[in-house]
């Protein structure tokens, strides 16, 4: 394991450097407060994860002031617990009180530029949006990403974990087989894999069988898994609070010709966006790798979603390998490289591993064999 | 069971006239369109459940016009599936595309009010704001929030369902006794019965035993429940869609005459707000019945939550019994009625039932005792 990526030793999260980088980066887009909902940001900056709910809980970062956290009353408790409560001033709010109200006092009637975080509910924006109707909203999103997407030695080794609990979940349900078994037990089997591999939750197990691979987001139903049959398997979770997702498709006895072929051309799609993927190239040019040897191939239209998505506290956040991005990877970004084939009526092929941008170049997160295997 | 309430044979929800309820309720209110994200209002709407994402999927409701669903291309198979299904146009849109601007498409440049769902991510909101530069937006709570509040037999009777097996996973807890455990595991094993009692999910288990019951919220931990210990225990789920939530506090061992004197004062508030409701009687009001039995007993500054939530397909949803709400309660609300006493350093009381507001009067869905039962 290369040194960069070494993060066992590495310091856990220091919360109080989070929210000043935050403050910082507000503070140079000339954003005067960043208003976070409970969200993945929130246990970014924070450490702290309430449900997102009716009654408010906002984090309120500003540069040259202490971060405020404004919580219900009743989740103070709670709020006090979080590693980071040390690093912001926690106010609460009671119920028939007006929260809104008090975020725009600490944000203060000087703030005319506001960045809300991409997930806080629509209903919250919008009365904040009345109660600061001189101010402009914007999204958080481009402002915190950027700091979520740079991951730290500690963060590449939590993902590094998740992963290798993944591959480990996969590598014991191929023993088991998959031939006789329904798509939902097998997806029932693969959760509990994970769980049993260190996950704390398993959060989606796509089993695909046959011609249901040909939807990549399948609902696993009753279908039996037979001879004969492409399956594709797309799953992961959360350890350590970092999000594992893999996918490989296997044959259930010997594949077919074109089984193979197609298997290959999205092997080969996968490997080149691997081989691309270094400082300063494109979100939009490491899809393009994926994409351009699909084209070739003239399964072109078969391949019909973007090549990869960041991950990290989110199973689904920047940068995205996609068309139109045109931002550059830069080291610490994590995301998963996953082109995939998809004929109607036929089967899907995907392979998906998480590869981290590291200083000694990419490096991926799951080792599981990317052959197309023959299993039972 | 009185026959009103006898959803047993009531038939299932009819995707199609909801949809022209919500149609109707906007035309009602001048808005153009009702925009909803994944949230329990889509649920409601269409039984279409996706994961909320950084992938927009919008239901796009407005009178005069057929509802349509944006979903991503790869989610189509899935949005098929479910059973609101053929009462929606579904349109697809792919990776690179402009879900915003077909949104915008759809609501028609003529639009010039929309209400989107309480819970649609900022992110999604500020990007329509910005493609209807000249529409005003608005919370659509307030709107869909009565129709979902007015639950019809067939939902009450789920409600119900799900109130009866929380009952019996708290019958088979307190059979098993606290005494010894901690709080942990006492919570993992509740969530254990509500599960072997039928629910799908075992939502959240509140255990707090002493003076963590003073927070209304307590996050179970490593204390161990001592002889002595007064246990508030708050836990709930999803089972068929609906949620349970019910409260009890309980007292390992013979109680002390004061913990004795404190749970009757919340017993009568719970039974004095049950007694107060009716159609008509505002939430306002409501609150008010339980509230004055604490403040007489001098115990108000320590009840410092809103007496009780609307409960439906979401745990917390309207109508809320809470100092501000004028609305009348109607004929088919569902709530929480849960006043409580929290003693800081000492321990906590709170009594919770879900009741439906039924034709035929007030109906609880919780039927445990609310004694202070004395266990081991």
């Amino acid at each position: 394991m290369p040194a960069m990526t070494n993060g066992e030793r590495a310091p856990a999260p220091d919360y109080g450097a989070r929210l000043a980088r935050a403050a910082a980066a507000a503070e140079t887009a000339g954003v005067d407060a960043v208003v976070v909902g409970p969200s993945q940001d929130m246990v970014y900056l924070t450490g702290y994860e309430p449900l997102p709910l009716e009654r408010l809980t906002a984090l309120v970062v500003s540069a040259g002031a202490q971060p405020v956290l404004v919580v219900p009353e009743l989740e103070r408790p709670g709020a006090l617990l979080a590693p980071g409560a040390p690093a912001v001033e926690i106010t609460g709010w009671r119920d028939g009180g007006d929260p809104y109200h008090e975020v725009a006092r600490i944000v203060g009637p000087a703030a005319h530029r506001l960045a809300v975080g991409d997930q806080l509910w629509a209903s919250h924006l919008l009365r904040l949006e009345r109660e600061l109707a001189d101010a402009e909203f914007e999204a958080a999103g481009p402002l915190l990403s950027v700091l979520r997407a740079r991951k730290d030695p500690w963060e590449i080794a939590a993902l590094a974990r998740a992963g290798a609990a993944a591959d480990a979940a996969f590598e014991r349900l191929l023993a088991e087989g998959l031939e006789g078994r329904t798509e939902r037990e097998v997806a029932l089997a693969l959760a509990a894999l994970l769980v049993a591999e260190g996950h704390q939750t398993a959060d989606f197990t796509i089993v695909a069988s046959g011609p249901n691979g040909a939807s990549p987001h399948h609902e696993p139903g009753d279908r039996r898994i037979a001879a004969g049959d492409v399956v594709v398997l797309d799953f992961g979770g959360k350890l350590d609070g970092y999000c594992s997702d893999m996918t490989r498709t296997v044959s259930v006895g010997e594949p077919a010709a074109d089984v193979k072929a197609t298997h290959q051309i999205v092997r080969e799609a996968q490997q080149r966006a691997f081989e691309a993927i270094a400082p300063g190239v494109t979100g939009e040019e490491a899809d393009r790798a994926a994409r351009d040897v699909i084209d070739a191939a003239g399964y072109g239209e078969a391949f019909f979603h973007r090549t990869g998505h960041g991950i990290g506290l989110d199973v689904h956040e920047e940068p995205y390998l996609v068309a139109g991005n045109s931002h550059p990877l830069e080291i610490g970004n994590c995301f998963s490289i996953e082109p995939g084939i998809y004929l109607e009526g036929r089967y899907g092929v995907r392979i998906e591993d998480i590869v981290a941008l590291t200083g000694d170049g990419a490096r991926r997160l799951n080792e599981a064999p990317r052959d197309l295997l023959v299993v039972g």
